[in-house]
């Protein structure tokens, strides 16, 4: 019948929007991921079918052939699905693979786009990515670089990425090669103010604050782990 | 007492989070922009005091200062005020200003995040700001240069942007000046995919699509007009 890619926001439950509550009340089939909350779930119907797709320690990993496949087959059921993603399915979040295999398919499809920890998680840490003669541009990137682009083109290196702002998803293991990157860029100083922010808009949520001269150090002592976000740049102790 | 800054998302008002509609329920004052429909503010309390502050034709248009005395002034007479900007108050939406204000008179405030028109507007057009293989990073800017940095501090040139996906804000009055400075960057091409999308979300929204080489001509034939975002990378086709 259908399939609508919901972005369910980046943690707190109070973060979706009205148009993804709506989604998943009128949902018959629920395919979910990692980090989306029971407090969502329970808006759906008493009947709904709920389908973890995940990647939970223990469990079997889905991969994204098998995620489309779901799709597809309980579209073609005639069932009303909803994709419940974590953030917004179109960063970071392979709805464009999604999408792609519906419409293969022929398939119906409607976005309903999410609040992405990329701005959000910064803002709730009181961190605006842009600021008035400060901050007039920002960059939102990944750290995984790893097989991330087709062979043959190389994803962008953080030194040659010239925005006031920089953002980093899932950087935090690689902070250190990440920060040396970043040094090469005659924008960026040992001074640089950056952050790194853990469990973003959830209650044990925590912020480290460094320099790109003392960040790695920093992060070793205080025990930043992943998930989490790498925030460069001037508008870091902006306010 | 506390100021909340809500972000009403990109003009659907579906688009709104659970978090802003209770800050509207429980807000004494709403301070409000242009672009926020009456379905927001029909959640508020009956004797709610809603101050319009937006830059309507004929009206009054508030400067910054004056809108942070309003929140200040509001704030002290105890009241809980929320002050509503459509789509994130922290994307080029000046709601530093206004928490630096809050801050220097020690009011408390509080960010509730909003669904950005620079990711959401491409998503609702089918428009991944990344995917798999294709884009790893991307930018969003303003296109609006003069002023908005301090002297002797150059705002970023589109040339120097390097990330796959570049989304232009308040860009399209000057979008030919945009193009030729875009083309002086190796990594676009003649060929480079462009879309501009008007209206984003709302119910007479529009897409012109084109390439660098043929945006400028395609965008008079298509009377394309003000506000709109300009997306440009390899994304724009890809589903």
């Amino acid at each position: 019948m259908k399939v609508i890619l919901v972005g369910a926001g980046p943690g707190d439950e109070e973060l979706i929007t009205l148009k993804g509550i709506e989604a998943i009340k009128n949902a018959d089939v629920i395919v979910y991921d990692d980090l989306i909350g029971e407090k969502l779930l329970k808006y759906s119907k008493k009947d709904a079918e709920l389908i973890y797709v995940g990647k939970r320690k223990g469990k079997h990993s889905h991969k994204q052939e098998e995620i489309n496949k779901i799709l597809i087959d309980k579209a073609k059921e005639n069932k009303l699905v909803v994709r419940l993603k974590g953030g917004d399915s179109f960063v970071f979040g392979r709805g464009g693979e999604e999408v792609l295999a519906l419409k293969g398919e022929g398939i119906e499809y409607e976005m309903v786009p999410g609040i992405t920890s990329s701005i959000a998680v910064p803002e709730i840490f009181g961190i605006p990515v842009t600021h008035r003669k400060v901050s007039t541009s920002f960059t939102v990137v990944t750290g995984h670089e790893a097989e991330d682009k087709s062979e043959g083109e190389m994803q962008v290196k953080l030194s040659e990425l010239n925005a006031d702002t920089i953002v980093i998803l899932m950087g935090i293991t690689t902070l250190e090669k990440h920060v040396s990157e970043l040094l090469k860029n005659p924008k960026r100083t040992l001074d640089t103010p950056v952050a790194i922010l853990m469990n973003g808009s959830r209650e044990n949520q925590r912020i480290v604050r460094g320099t790109l001269s003392n960040i790695v150090d920093t992060s070793k002592l205080e025990n930043v782990s992943p998930p989490g976000i790498i925030i460069i740049g001037d508008v870091v102790n902006i306010l």
